[in-house]
Formats: structure tokens, C-alpha cells, sequence
């Protein structure tokens, strides 16, 4: 067994990147305090190709070095904007059709496992201390959490955002 | 819809924490150079029970301030040792009856998709700019790799490690 080279990767130029086919997913971050969190979504949703990424509120945005640290060269790739308020962030979305899923522990969140994604989907992950805003939590349309055992029950956010994004990505299928 | 709160979440004591049923899943760190990466799988091993971690080579260990940061206090709930050799300690594995699975992308690799954990199982991560060490391919029985689009083709090691360990987790079941 051998590691595969960079070349034998079939890695997408930025060019080509753009054209492939996308999972009709966007993520939308309410209030991240950390860039390199930030920046590890966009790794992340270029690896499973999301389509957009929506930077809300005090969330950073590109240009930002702890994002370019983290992102190693996604910010390119990936298409992202930034929301002040992710109220009408979330308003614009529910215009275009998407389903406003919430990653949060709340007393109606189903399990991820359960969890059937289907059609254009919002996945908004929250605040790494406080999770979703209050003020959000009224314009989801679902709330979906990791089953999780342990003493904290507790992920961080950006490895959270891996683990859902798997899951949605395995499920939708490209 | 609301939060929970915090005493909602049904969060174990380390004591409590220390008796419930585990996956019978180790995690092996090959030279992790960042103490932040080693602290988030001690967060998410907690989260996802996992049975031990073994830190090899120069992957940082306890007490480490920051490691202490990013694993919010896991490192007192989830077991640990440090190997300074990982061919020994896959060795003391193998010896215990544990199936070696390297998550790396090789010319041998199986979708995550696809595999099928069984029985007690070493999972093991490389470093965040080399992968596996070469000196550890021939140890492994199996290698699993995430499937991937993109301009990359990379996660971050800790993202990576939460979206394999929520794999093996959804799949063996607790």
C-alpha cells in the first residue's frame, strides 16, 4: 500500500470547480467568534461541495488571515457572502425555497442519524459558547442534533459542521 | 422551539463517565504537529465514547495548555496513553486482537461509505501536512479515506477525525 501523490488526487482546478455539480446546500454560520473555524468550514464545504457559504453577523469574512490559515486556499473555490443579519439572511433563503435546518440541542431536535435531508437545505450552525441565537430559533424549520454521549456533550463547531455535512452529503448523494 | 439547557443534556460526571459502555474503538494520533487537533479528538472521543487514545510520536499530550483549550476538560473523562513509537504500540494492538485501519487516501483505500467496521478496531490519523507515516502503511490491515470533490482534496485532521469517528459510531452502535 502506498499514499496516492497530489497528481493521482483528480483534485479540481478553481476553474473546474465551479462547474461541478454542487449538493443544493447552503451553510450559514450565526455569530462564529473563531476565523479558523471559519476558515475550516470552507475547507470543508469545497471537500464536499457546498454550495454556498453565508457569514453572518459577527462571523469573519474573507480577506482574513486566520481564515486563509485555516480554509488553505477554499476561499477561492467556494462561494461564500457575508449577512450582518441572519434574520434576513434566513428570510431570503426561505424565499428561494430552502428548508431551515438548525444544528442545535433543543427540546424538538430530531437525531442526525434520523434525520432524511431532502430538497434545498439551509444548515445554520451557531456561536461556539452559545450556539443558535435565540432570535433564529424561531425561523428554523427543524433542529437536528448529534447523538452524543460523554461529559460535555459538546463538539466543536467546526468538527460538528464535518460530521453534518458528511452525513448530508452521504445521504443526498451527488 | 427553545435550548436545552445545560442541565437538560443528561451529561455524565468523569466518575459516571469512567463506567458506561464504550466503542471498542481506539484512536491512534501519528505525529499530530498541532495540540489544538489532539484536544479536539479528546473532545470528541468523549462525545462519541471513544475507548482510548494513543499519542505517538510528536502528537502533544497532557498536561498541554493547549490541548486544555480545545478539549474542554475531555482530557480527565477519555483514556489515554503516550507511545513514542507507533509501531510499537499498533504492534501491543495487533497483540490484543485489534483490526489496524490507517484513514489515509492510498492506492488501497475503501469509501468510508463502504466500510464496515467489525470488531475491536484502531483507528489511526496522520499529520496534518504528511499524512501517515510511510513507516506504518505495511502495519495496517485496511485503509478507509472520506470520499471527496474539490479543489483539495484534504479536511482538516480533527474535521476528519469527527466525521470517521460519527461513522463507526452510526455503524457499530453503543
Amino acid at each position: 500500500m502506498r499514499k496516492l501523490k497530489l497528481t493521482e488526487l483528480n483534485r479540481s482546478t478553481i476553474a473546474e470547480y465551479k462547474n461541478i455539480p454542487k449538493l443544493d446546500v447552503v451553510v450559514v454560520l450565526d455569530n462564529l467568534r473563531s476565523a479558523g473555524n471559519v476558515g475550516s468550514f470552507f475547507r470543508t464545504s469545497d471537500a464536499l461541495a457546498v454550495k454556498e457559504i453565508i457569514l453572518c453577523g459577527i462571523s469573519s469574512f474573507p480577506p482574513n488571515k486566520e481564515i486563509t490559515k485555516t480554509a488553505i486556499g477554499a476561499t477561492e473555490s467556494v462561494k461564500w457572502k457575508h449577512e450582518k443579519c441572519i434574520k434576513d439572511a434566513v428570510s431570503a433563503l426561505k424565499k428561494q425555497g430552502y428548508q431551515i435546518v438548525g444544528v442545535e440541542q433543543t427540546n424538538h431536535s430530531i437525531s442526525l442519524e434520523k434525520y432524511i435531508p431532502d430538497g434545498p437545505l439551509a444548515l445554520v450552525f451557531g456561536n461556539e459558547v452559545n450556539g443558535l441565537s435565540d432570535a433564529i430559533l424561531s425561523d428554523l424549520d427543524l433542529a437536528v442534533e448529534i447523538p452524543q454521549y460523554g461529559t460535555k456533550h459538546s463538539f466543536n463547531v467546526a468538527v460538528c459542521g464535518g460530521i453534518v455535512l458528511w452525513e448530508v452529503f452521504r445521504k443526498l448523494k451527488l
